[in-house]
């Protein structure tokens, strides 16, 4: 069988070369692998293939590739794969996500809590200012409020609540989720908890009943001097509103935005309390070991592996 | 009986008074607190005292208390108080520090892993780089070793250990160590174990056998690439070896220096790769409670408290 990887892309991390699918050749030595730098090189052969890992799928594509079984994209969000109109191809979306984005909101969760970007300023300044940190609180006595509470939301979870943290869960159908002992509302509890929580971490998915989710009323809601996280799609939460917002709250932390790459223009970079990442919460280098391991997996139910 | 205070400091956060003593007059109701604002005016009535809740002690200060049973000091470290020569007082050191620390840490792991200096500094220059983490790996797959493995040590490991990170303890009296199903060598392991961590943690007492500790042989043992922090006392490191063996570590996260405050020439504030936080891993709002609870608890010895 055949497998055609389009897992080109601008970031390093993210971009498939052919020894990063090595462990997929150990263990399906019969595996014909084809590594695409295009799509065009893609469409030329697409009906050859049997699978496909990719970043990108077209909706058009489907009819050009007759022997398909199933798509694996490393994605989380159904951002860049359009489904099958005819749901004879499976879609399989990473979900290896959540361990990397739950080291990278703790860290931002810690980051602020101390104030390092303040204390950064003050290294520059080559100022030792001990009073910074008077009222800083522990991570472990604090209530950490998550909104969009999937897979990853819980992984995350999981992790923050290792420090003691209050973690709550919000999601639109809280009965659908996972609960392991975690607590979940609907959205409907959202103006109280919005209220109580020290950090507001958005981590919802970049469609359409998403946009600007945390709009000026719900960021009214939050407590003065509290802090607010955006890992999950720039369109919940508008620059505008955030600028506006920012006077009450402690900080920002933007892993994500409205728009990528944030205009060098943008009056975000300006302000002491704002952090942006460039979107690099899952940028690790475990990242392609960890998808790979996952196809791995989820192609014993096609292949034959060696034993 | 009387208990008197000398816990003045340049640090708000670790300076006491009169309402953050609220809950010792709460629970002991016929307990006389007397707060001091300097060492003539505890001296001029020392006689009087049962106990003292100190930062400094002299040794020539214990003649002036006949009735004293037992000094509290917040500090964990032996720095500032002496302890009694004919050994009837009793000298209580503060342990709550390891939460406090153990969150400080962490956040530091994490923000080394995520390159945050670079980071912030692109930040400044409004640059949307998103390969500068290419190499970053998952604190939770990686090995830290922690120098000086005592009740901070251990409660900073129990944390790390929730990422999944693989952390590894050294002391002089590994026997000694409550070891909780942590991995505890001695000095002998030093040479391996430097070799082998990606973040090397330095949390030894000021002492003078912690002298020179991470000397220029022990720098050079440490993987290329790998991180160095001293939560400890400055004494260990000292800041022309550090700057030495620079080139070849990923960075250095000071919380403390050979000189404090840092005098504004020191060549570490120019280097890109070193944070310098001015010994604040403990400044936290919870730490006065924090002691305050420790000392009501001490306190049932000699007192009754209200029930």
């Amino acid at each position: 069988m055949e497998l055609h990887t389009c897992l080109w892309n601008d970031v390093d991390a993210f971009s498939f070369r052919e020894n990063d699918l090595h462990p997929l050749t150990k263990h399906y030595p019969t595996l014909q692998i084809r590594i695409h730098q295009n799509v065009n090189s893609f469409l030329a052969v697409a009906e050859q293939a049997d699978f496909v890992l990719t970043w990108d799928f077209k909706k058009s594509w489907y009819a050009a590739c007759p022997k398909l079984k199933a798509i694996f994209t490393p994605a989380a969000g159904n951002d860049w794969v359009q489904g099958d109109p005819l749901k004879k191809v499976k879609l399989v979306y990473g979900r290896f996500h959540g361990r990397l984005l739950a080291e990278s909101l703790l860290g931002a969760l810690l980051l602020m809590n101390h104030r390092m970007p303040e204390v950064m300023h003050n290294h520059h300044h080559r100022d030792w200012d001990r009073n910074r940190l008077t009222t800083t609180r522990l991570l472990g006595n604090q209530t950490v409020l998550i909104i969009g509470f999937g897979t990853i939301g819980q992984c995350c979870a999981r992790l923050i609540q290792q420090t003691g943290a209050n973690v709550i869960g919000v999601r639109r159908y809280p009965d659908q989720a996972d609960k392991n002992g975690q607590e979940i509302h609907s959205l409907s509890a959202l103006p109280l908890l919005l209220g109580q929580a020290d950090h507001v971490v958005l981590l919802l998915p970049g469609i359409s009943s998403s946009d600007r989710f945390m709009n000026p009323d719900r960021l009214a809601m939050m407590k003065q001097g509290s802090y607010i996280y955006n890992f999950g799609r720039g369109n919940s939460l508008l620059s505008n509103d955030l600028l506006e917002a920012l006077p009450r709250l402690a900080g920002a932390f933007l892993d994500v935005t409205e728009e990528e790459p944030l205009p060098p223009d943008s009056p975000l970079w300006d302000r002491s309390k704002v952090v942006i990442t460039p979107h690099s919460s899952c940028i690790y280098s475990e990242y392609k070991p960890l998808f790979v391991d996952e196809v791995t997996g989820h192609l014993k139910t096609y292949l034959k592996p060696v034993t």
